[in-house]
Formats: C-alpha cells, structure tokens, sequence
C-alpha cells in the first residue's frame, strides 16, 4: 500500500498541462520534505487518505487545541518578490504561536495551498518552506491539499493556509483565570511585522520596496526585505516559563496589534496600560508610518510595532521569569482595572 | 473572559466598510451557529485563540486522523447562482468521508473562507451551512478563520476549506490490508458530481445552466441545480458496518474518479474489474458527457459517475453488509491480482 501522500495525483499536474519530467522532481522533493518532519507518532502505510497519528500517552486528562490560520497578503508580497518559500514558515509559526498561548505543545500540521494554476515549483517551495519550520518546531506535516482554483484566485497569487493540533493537560490550560490588576506585562521581540497588516503596509510601501528601510544606512535591508522578515515562533522562549508554571496569561500580537489581541487574554473586568517606548521599535514601522503618514493610533490598531508575544506574570515572579526565559523581556505595562488599552507617555 | 469567536474582530469589519448594523446581525448569527455545534467535549470560556477539545476517553489505544480538503470550483457555481449555503454541507461531508475510509469518527472541525473582500452576508450562509452540517454529525465547529485578501481572490470570489480531526482505536483502522483477490466491490450512490470535476463541468455547462439537465424532463431540475447537489456523507450507511467489522477497505471516490481513488484503497499488488452499468448513472454525467463530447475514458476519471462510496468486502460477508447497511448497495465489480482498475463491459 502506497504511503501517505498529501499532494493530488500526477494525472492532475498533466490535465494542467504541468512538465512532469521537471514536476516528478519537484513532487519528489515535496514528498521527501514532508517525510521529513514525521515523528514517531506518525502511522505510516496505512491508508492514504488522512493523516494517522497516535495520540502521545504522557499528558494526563488531555485537551486537543486547535487553530486554523493564513498568513493573509503576506503572500502577494513574497510572490513579487519571488521569495514565497518563507511563507511556510511564517504559517507554521504562527499556528504554533496561536496554541502556545493555550498552554499547548503542537502535535501536528496540514497545508493548503491554492493558486488558480499549478505551479509544482512554487508548491514545491513552499511546503518546503513548510516542511523546515515543522522539522524545527517538532510537528508532523500529516497531511495537506494542493487546490487548483481557475478563476477563483487572481493570476499568479496564491494562498497558503494551515490547521495545527497540539495537546496539554486540562490543568495546564492558559486561560487567564488568574489574571489580577497589577501583574506584569513582558513583552518579547517580534523583529518586524510577523504576518499581520500587510494589506495595509503594501499599499503604503507599493514602489518603494527597493529602498533601503533605513534612509541612513543605504547599504542595509530593503524595505521589501524588511517587510518579509519571518514571523517568529515563540516557542523557545516560552516553553521554559510554561513548564515552570510561571506564566497567567499570554497574547499573541497579531491582527488588530497589542489593543485588539491583550484584552481577549485577560478576564472580562481587567484591561492593561502599556507603556509607550518601552521597547525597541524595529525601523520598519517607523518607514511605514513615515511614507504612508499613518497616525500612531492606527499603527497600534494594525501593527505589532515590535512585541509579537506579551507574557502576564504575577510580579513576585518577574525575576524568575527573566532568569528562566532564554532572551529578553521587555517591561511594557501592567495590568489595571477597566477594559481596554491605555498607552501611557514614557518617562 | 469573552468566549472563543473564531471569527475576525468588528474592527476587521469597520475597516472593510462593511455596514456594522447589518453586519452586526450576521455575526450574530455567526455566533449563534457556531455554538449550536458544541458538543460535551468542546471547552468554553477557556482562551480564545484557538479551538479547545477534550479528548473522549472511550477509545483504546486511540489514533488521531486528520484531513483537509476544499470544495474545489463548484464555489464559482455556488457564487453564481446565489446559493452558497450548501457549500458548508460540501465541505464538510467531503471531510467526514475522507476520515471515515478510516475507520474515524469525526471529533472536530475548523473552517477557512476568504475572498478579495469581506461580505459578511455570504460568510454568515457559508458558516451556516457549515454549522448544519457538522450539528448533523455531531461534530464540533470550534475554530475558524475569515481572510480578506484583496489581489488575491478574484472579484465575488471565494474560497472554502476545512479541516476535520477524528479518533479510531488503533485496532479498528482500516487501512486495506486484509483485501484479498476475489473480494467484492459493492458502491454507494452519490447522487450527482459530490466536489469533484468542476473545472470541466462548469466549461461545459457554461451558457446551460439554466437548461434542464434531463432533456426529456422540461419541468425538471436545472443543469445548475443537478450540479450543485450536495456532497452526501456517508455516515450513516457505513457506520453500522464499520462497527459490526464488516469492512475490509473503503474508497472516497472524489478527484479522478474510481482508478483515482480505488487503487490507494488497495494493496499494491492488487487491482480492480468494474463492471460497466452496473450502477444507476444520473442523469447529469450524461448530459455533461453529451454537451461537452467527452470520451467515457475521460469521463471515468474525472466524475465519480454515480458511485460515491466503494466498500470492499469478503465474498462470504456480502449478505451480512447487505442486511446491515441501511442503504441499497451495487455490486459494481471485483478486487483482481494485478494494478489499477479495468472496466469490463456488462452483460
């Protein structure tokens, strides 16, 4: 029995009219990329319509978590550029971030990738791209579709989409509970915009992204460079602080940045000040807001602005969460009474 | 703490211009739909970034199978003739069927839709009908994205993916090992194209749809409805089979037909004889084969031509899957030595 394969038949890449002298490398290269990332739980030669995967026996009263993400216009950026093969990654990190707020170690992975033609080239880079960051993170690519959408996709763009499962215990739930006035908000780096507010930013950075995003180092990045930075996985440093239980709540920074994604961590009754300049703004969005005259209200309604991860810790434990994470955090607030985000002037 | 609402913030909305009023109807609707999927298992109130699930703890030894799969082009039909609430029930039935070759049963579900722009009207029938579907089976809708992409997706376009996640003891997996020369193939109707073959049929209804599909039946339905008939689910005739180990492989028969999927159902060395006409073959396949003057070859491994379902059972169960499955089942043909599928003409 063939194994599994996740990719549609050679006889779809033909009616497309797709070179299967070149595409039968490329195939190769996918079903070896995604071979890959297999872990031990994963049942091979069985079947070969859904991925198989053994539940792990060492997490007591267990919770699946689950989420489903994209990596928005991101895409039509990394197209132009020619540069599509981070996008996998950007997706993987991501999902792997959108559990990790739950407390959850990722399980396993499942693609989608469609365009309104088959390019076996571009699909073969960005599963690749993909099957790196699975590897990387520990999750197994299970499973995946390769949709072919004439007329449904706009020539030459793509779409790339990813459903992650992970697992924790039901007494390891992140959900906040414990959240009260006055705990502390730390905040790690995100290096750039992660996936969120490229509709936004390719409007405003349209025909300049040869520039170099710093006018005062013509030498460094491109703007265009810059805006396809990947998106982090923050799965190294918050793994150590979960495990060590010092953690009450944590927000992933993504659309709708740090005011549309901390009060859904928080209980109903809390909401947090953050306070301005606390951290590293990376220059990017400086560019951004420069070239597109972007009041500072919307940049904070769209962008991360450099904080990708915000860890809610009870004060008495901001000296062990230092010690414990393996790179720095940031001191950017506290929790108050009231919903919402205030942004205060820093000193 | 706000319950998990897998849909985007009404700032997304806002942003896109959408009328908030109505808007604010639909997403309650959303809302409404989403949680009449909940079954026991899903946690709520916990978090809110991704989809949470305890794990049944009836299964020995369990596996976890997952699957992802979109409609393919029958969106571009749906959007054209203004029903695309049975794109949901599509959806997900082709999941639940793509697990349930399995052995699984499903757990959970979550949903992608995007287009260029957010029209919170046709996302609110497409989670409608997805919400249906999934309370029918009793499967779980717990997460769920909404992508705007503009640039991306043509004008009025959408896509729609899913991804199902369900649970079988190891033991009861069925993964085709036992199929052995000589056993029997008995089919289950699909009733029309399922989500398979749209690209060639819309090109060839294209201009007809209006027309009705059986020539002799003015006041019958239309090539536009015959096409858009539901993706059925196989739950319920399977599950009674499956339970009562009646089953030695199945076969979802989707994209490039018996010879596409058959085979993978099978050990490598063994193929398939399918006896033409041995099945009811609706009408629609006709039509589409005589407007689009399609060669049968051609159509056999682009339609599923009538036959959604392919049960492989020893010869001397047969009657027992008979008395069991609460549907009228074809013997359409035979597991031979040998690969692939040949067609024998009837007698």
């Amino acid at each position: 029995m063939e194994d599994f394969d996740p990719r549609p038949p050679r006889s779809a890449y033909a009616a497309a009219g797709v070179d299967l002298a070149a595409s039968d490398v490329a195939m190769e290269r996918i079903r070896a990329d995604v071979e890959s990332t297999y872990t031990p739980h994963v049942l091979r030669g069985l079947g070969s319509f859904g991925g198989l995967f053994s539940l792990p026996g060492d997490v007591r009263d267990p919770v699946l978590v689950a989420s489903t993400d994209g990596v928005g216009t991101k895409t039509r950026l990394a197209v132009a550029l020619g540069r599509v093969r981070g996008l996998g990654s950007d997706l993987v990190h991501h999902c792997v971030n959108d559990i990790l707020v739950q407390g959850a170690r990722p399980l396993f992975f499942l693609d989608y990738v469609a365009s309104a033609r088959l390019d076996v080239g571009v699909i073969a880079e960005v599963v690749g791209g993909i099957a790196d960051a699975c590897r990387a993170e520990g999750v197994a690519l299970i499973g995946g579709e390769t949709a072919e959408m004439p007329g449904v996709y706009a020539p030459g763009e793509i779409d790339v989409v990813g459903t992650i499962v992970g697992i924790v215990g039901r007494d390891a739930v992140i959900d906040g509970t414990g959240v009260q006035g006055g705990d502390v908000l730390l905040g790690l780096e995100s290096g750039g915009l992660q996936t969120n507010g490229f509709s936004l930013a390719r409007s405003i950075a349209s025909g300049h992204e040869g520039e170099p995003v710093d006018p005062s180092d013509p030498s460094g990045p491109t703007l265009g460079e810059a805006l396809l930075a990947p998106h982090r996985s923050f799965s190294a440093p918050l793994r150590p602080l979960l495990e060590a239980g010092l953690v009450r709540a944590l927000a992933h920074v993504t659309g709708g940045g740090i005011p549309g994604n901390l009060p859904r961590a928080l209980p109903g009754e809390l909401g947090a000040e953050i306070e301005e300049g606390s951290w590293p703004r990376p220059v990017v969005f400086d560019r951004l807001q420069a070239l597109g005259e972007i009041a500072e209200d919307e940049m904070r309604s769209v962008f991360n602005l450099g904080i990708g991860m915000i860890v809610v810790a009870r004060p008495g434990d901001v000296e062990r969460v230092r010690a414990t994470c393996p790179e720095p955090l940031h001191t950017i607030g506290r929790v108050v009474p009231g919903e919402g985000v205030r942004y205060l002037r820093g000193g």
